[in-house]
């Protein structure tokens, strides 16, 4: 027995999809035999199922691939569609080799008729790729976020883009959760002292707070920002949102948080400040130097947004002053963050790699989304209208 | 400027006391003059304020004193009484010597009328140390939870005891959510990832897991118990709760969690256990060999209650051998932990020393209570009823 087989015996949480937003992965697709064309019942559309090139990129799972069976996400896993999309007759490369023009993805993009690939491990889908790609229809996100691609490119070459939408919102408000106590309760630090032997109350107490009281403000209640702001409700914070539209008076009211038109009046206001708004033109670099000096002194940020939304220098810099008192958050950019990422090394960080929407719960959801548009795609069908990134050459409003 | 003073340089959150369950400090007390004895109006009740020797035990402060106007709860802050106490009198010594018979604890002992310490730094009060305290009247918790108290023997020799109930509950609660996410999410594995400079979402994502629809289980749902399960409750997670009285039909229906009778048989349903049982005769040891091998095997444990619920070794080699996934809390036996403690080098912990209930807030309101019972007992009156542990000789009924 190896030192770490311990760690490999605990798979054993029961992974109910209560409340889960997509149907279970054996629920979703009737199965498909492997003729390459029928009549589907009822409306007697004609169904053209080619033989596609199917390219996944995810994240390898090396040793911890076989430790639980349904740890879809990885190379390995491969979204648990391999047998289903093989017995078709399509091609299935998978890989989490992604970058410059050597990579198993690159080789493979000449005749690939469907790019999958997720924020965790993003295949970045430049303009000069989509031009090398000349049978790409479909690129689709394991998971929600499509700003690995470019999608006025996309759009421009008329390639579908599609995402699962939903599939890992719930997971990702329960992260920042997470992160906003682990930062105002000043956890690592207690931590550290535990497991290097020490006993210090005073150098975590000084600058522990309580959540209740303080005053939470995100930046974008959409999804993800909503389910974050329904759990913060028992907390007895006092709730800020700044978003471009409004939440309708019954909701706002449900959910007890207060609108603020303006992102440069609600900043000061705010002890804790949370980034849930997606990546776009107007959101690149959002928090620059200018931007966090607005923050109150002493802001904890939590962005499992992603990396670029943020300045990185900038936020180095401020957590070296001290104008921000703590930073969390699983995204950064580039993904994967290279070993001299500024915030692996900058005080009070409480980081780690881009997992929050990739909990098992949150795999079997997005694997089962994208097998589902698969299928429909194969069938001639459309999408969940709320799932289009790129359709018919129109960006979704979120990216415009 | 030294490498930390960033640390430092951060201590502006708001405190707002919004739901806070003591009234602030300065409104707690009105001024005394220092004469000894006075007629108050009213009640025409004598008062008899005889000078007063009080000792307090505290966690120090050291580097970390003069960082926070608000840190009141460390022997520098000394809960912010000793102006207060002098001003009538009083002598006040403060201390964090607290073991053995040169400790200044121990040397102050004979002739102290009142002892003051709190369960982050407990003062043990044994029946040979209350035998040599021959002018004890008064053992105060600035917290809760008196088992560092030999409360029989206190009993016996008609020394009155008393916590603030209430005054850190909030945190406490706050502070439990935050562990079970921590154990969960499988948090600890990504941040040192991010810190070594390491990038393998698979070491982490493959035993990641949302909180939503597991079965989170307390062991005791007394006012702590209770605020988790509120805190608990958007999170559509199933809520179970074992406790000696069960609640009232009403708010446990608001609280959305179902009654256990039977500890051994809830125990296996759990995904999740919380300890919120006070330490008692019935609680001591209670979570043995026996009783870890009734859970689920991959269960994540939380208890930020009593260190000494738990059989050490028996939770230790539950964690080695997986049957326990994750366990995390702030509590051990005996504190401070010592350096050989195994609970520091068990895998898959999240451990801190004790502050979940020492936040900044909780010091404001157990300072702000402690001065309030005094200012009570150098009036000859009595406490609020739910303060009491030990009243003329009878145990509060947990204690029982």
């Amino acid at each position: 027995m190896s030192d770490n087989t311990q760690e490999y015996l605990v798979q054993v949480h029961t992974t109910t999809t209560q409340n889960t937003i997509v149907t279970p992965l054996e629920e979703v697709v009737t199965p498909l035999d492997n003729t390459s064309s029928k009549n589907v019942s009822g409306e007697g559309r004609k169904v053209v199922s080619e033989k596609k090139k199917i390219v996944g990129v995810f994240y390898k799972g090396n040793e911890y691939a076989k430790l639980n069976p349904d740890f879809v996400g990885c190379v390995e896993g491969a979204l648990g569609i391999r047998e289903w999309l093989e017995s078709q007759g399509h091609q299935y490369i998978v890989t989490d080799d992604k970058e410059g023009p050597d990579s198993e993805l690159e080789r493979n993009l000449p005749d690939a008729h469907v790019v999958i690939s997720t924020p965790f491990h993003p295949a970045y889908v430049t303009a000069e790729r989509i031009k090398k790609a000349k049978n790409l229809e479909l690129l689709l996100t394991a998971g929600i976020g499509s700003d690995h691609i470019d999608l006025k490119a996309a759009s421009a070459a008329g390639i579908t883009v599609a995402e699962v939408t939903g599939s890992n919102v719930v997971s990702v408000a329960e992260d920042e959760l997470m992160r906003i106590l682990i930062l105002i309760r000043n956890f690592l630090p207690g931590y550290h002292q535990s497991v290097n032997g020490e006993w210090n109350v005073a150098g975590i107490a000084h600058r522990a707070y309580d959540l209740e009281g303080k005053t939470v403000g995100t930046v974008g209640a959409g999804r993800i920002g909503k389910l974050l702001l329904q759990r913060l409700k028992p907390f007895n914070c006092n709730l800020l949102y700044f978003d471009r539209i409004r939440m309708d008076p019954g909701l706002e009211k449900e959910i007890g948080a207060n609108f603020e038109e303006d992102l440069d009046a609600m900043l000061p206001k705010c002890d804790v400040i949370v980034i849930n708004t997606p990546l776009t033109e107007q959101t690149r670099g959002l928090f620059d130097k200018d931007k966090i000096s607005k923050c109150k002194k002493g802001v904890l940020i939590v962005n499992n947004a992603r990396g670029a939304i943020m300045d990185t220098q900038a936020v180095a810099d401020a957590c070296s002053n001290g104008h921000v008192a703590g930073y969390s958050g699983d995204v950064w950019f580039p993904q994967p963050a290279p070993k001299d990422h500024p915030w692996r090394y900058m005080p009070n960080h409480a980081m780690t790699p881009h997992v929050s929407g990739t909990t098992i719960d949150a795999q079997l959801r997005y694997a089962a989304g994208v097998k589902d548009m698969l299928d429909r795609h194969f069938r001639g069908e459309d999408f969940p209208e709320q799932n289009y990134i790129v359709k018919e050459g129109q960006l979704a409003s979120q990216y415009r």
